[in-house]
């Protein structure tokens, strides 16, 4: 078994995703807080350019450029396509069968009310026993299977073989919030105390399966003919995050008042309700059926 | 007694703010919603390249744009100036003794949790009375008596002698809730019922005083040597808008869990607490006193 060296924890991915960046400003001050015997840490701001303007991107979704095409193409010139060539440089390159990070977290926030998330998007079996670590640790973590919204995996995590991304919420955009500030924290120190584990010889439990909530389909907002949004998400979903959905439950309701009722697979439960960036892609929600996997 | 002729709703004054900027485009939709027989509604979207972009402003506050001074200093070329000066002609002009509106009612979102208030910046005796209506018909409302952090009024509001801004949250940026979009639809017809009231025989009722937090000072957040932001609103306030502060009140919370105590004057109100767009501007919450003052 491959010994862990090396470890990256990124942050300001979404330049006004705050927890993450004042995370890594914290560890820049007092690296000693995520320093383990075992194995060296790394952590990085990603996206100076939106952090400065506190803003999620400057030209495009960084978190959606790390696909091999793209990494690949000098084509491309936004700011984020820039910037991912040279963290790819950094944590990887992509591909490669020694990278030069074995792990990267990324640290998110949302606007949706779904408490803590690890979205992961691998096969990779030192991911799935990570996630499974960090679930026994903290129970109410959520695990969301989630391969991302383009063809081929382009978020940061995926720079490595190993890794995952870590969603915390609800949490307005531009803003910090204490409780999630140090849940996000936990979450982070449970990481690395499994890497440290993973290192050492006392290391031997392994988990088998684990409870996912594994991505179906996102559904878009009512649209009018002008394709602006005419209907909001129903409050009975607003505040909460991984509802299960049956057909007929009230899932938006219109400018007028009218709810609108949900005619999909019963059971499948709702995430990323009202995300503020998703908006734009055209995602209301992400539905999952919750499942207990084999890892 | 003049007669109301004419009254002005106003949204996407911050384009991110959308409970705002949707209420206006149903409006525009159905004007008869905010008909009434005595006198005459306009609507209209304030900041159009803001929501264009789904940001606050494209390069200044535009709510922080209407000073005297400023709407007559042709010197100043920013996207907002040049559109507060269209705003003023329209809406006004401000300091006419007979404005083309005679009332403004602006609607806003705060990422604080505040529930719904009328911030409220003139001594004008019409915009006490129709606040006190609305307190009345809508005893949950807060009304925060606030000039702003100008030294001259500056919110569009301002335009005419009688107005006032509308604020709901909590609501991320860029985010449509719908609780509170029907509740500020609520407060708009009862401000519209007012003044229909007002405009008729039937109208008696004066109101003689009334319950409001009058704002003492805007405090910031703890900062660094580099003026970075080093602490966090404690938990206790966070979800908390109206929150009364007693010294020795946990208030902020550091980046490495130590808890920083209030130690100002016993028994002011915190609100706005944790407002996004106050980030930039030194704001980490208001300090207000509750008084029942005379109108």
């Amino acid at each position: 078994m491959k010994r862990i060296q090396k470890v990256a924890i990124t942050g300001g991915t979404h330049g006004n995703e705050l927890t993450g960046v004042y995370l890594i400003k914290k560890f820049i001050k007092n690296p000693n807080l995520v320093k383990r015997e075992s194995f060296e840490t790394i952590f990085m701001h990603t996206n100076l350019g939106a952090i400065e303007q506190c803003t999620r991107y400057v030209d495009k979704d960084l978190n959606r450029t790390f696909t091999l095409d793209g990494l690949n193409d000098n084509s491309l010139t936004s700011y984020e396509d820039i910037i991912a060539k040279k963290i790819n440089q950094e944590l990887g390159p992509k591909g490669s069968d020694n990278p030069n990070v074995d792990f990267v977290m990324d640290l998110h926030s949302t606007t949706s009310n779904m408490g803590l998330s690890i979205c992961i998007s691998t096969e990779d079996k030192l991911s799935w026993q990570v996630a499974a670590y960090v679930k026994e640790m903290i129970p109410e973590i959520h695990i969301f299977s989630w391969k991302g919204d383009t063809n081929d995996t382009s978020f940061i995590s995926s720079i490595p073989p190993s890794g995952f991304t870590i969603e915390v919420g609800s949490i307005p955009q531009g803003v910090l919030r204490a409780d999630m500030f140090f849940e996000t924290e936990r979450i982070i120190q449970a990481i690395l105390n499994y890497f440290e584990l993973y290192n050492s010889d006392e290391h031997t439990k392994k988990y088998n399966k684990i409870e996912i909530y594994d991505n179906v389909k996102a559904i878009d907002f009512p649209r009018d003919e002008q394709n602006s949004i005419n209907a909001m998400v129903h409050p009975t979903l607003q505040e909460n995050g991984y509802f299960k959905l049956k057909k007929g439950n009230p899932i938006f309701v219109d400018l007028d008042g009218n709810e609108i009722l949900y005619d999909d697979i019963d059971g499948l439960y709702a995430l990323f309700i009202n995300e503020a960036a998703y908006y734009e892609k055209g995602v209301a929600m992400c539905l999952a059926e919750k499942k207990t996997i084999e890892i």
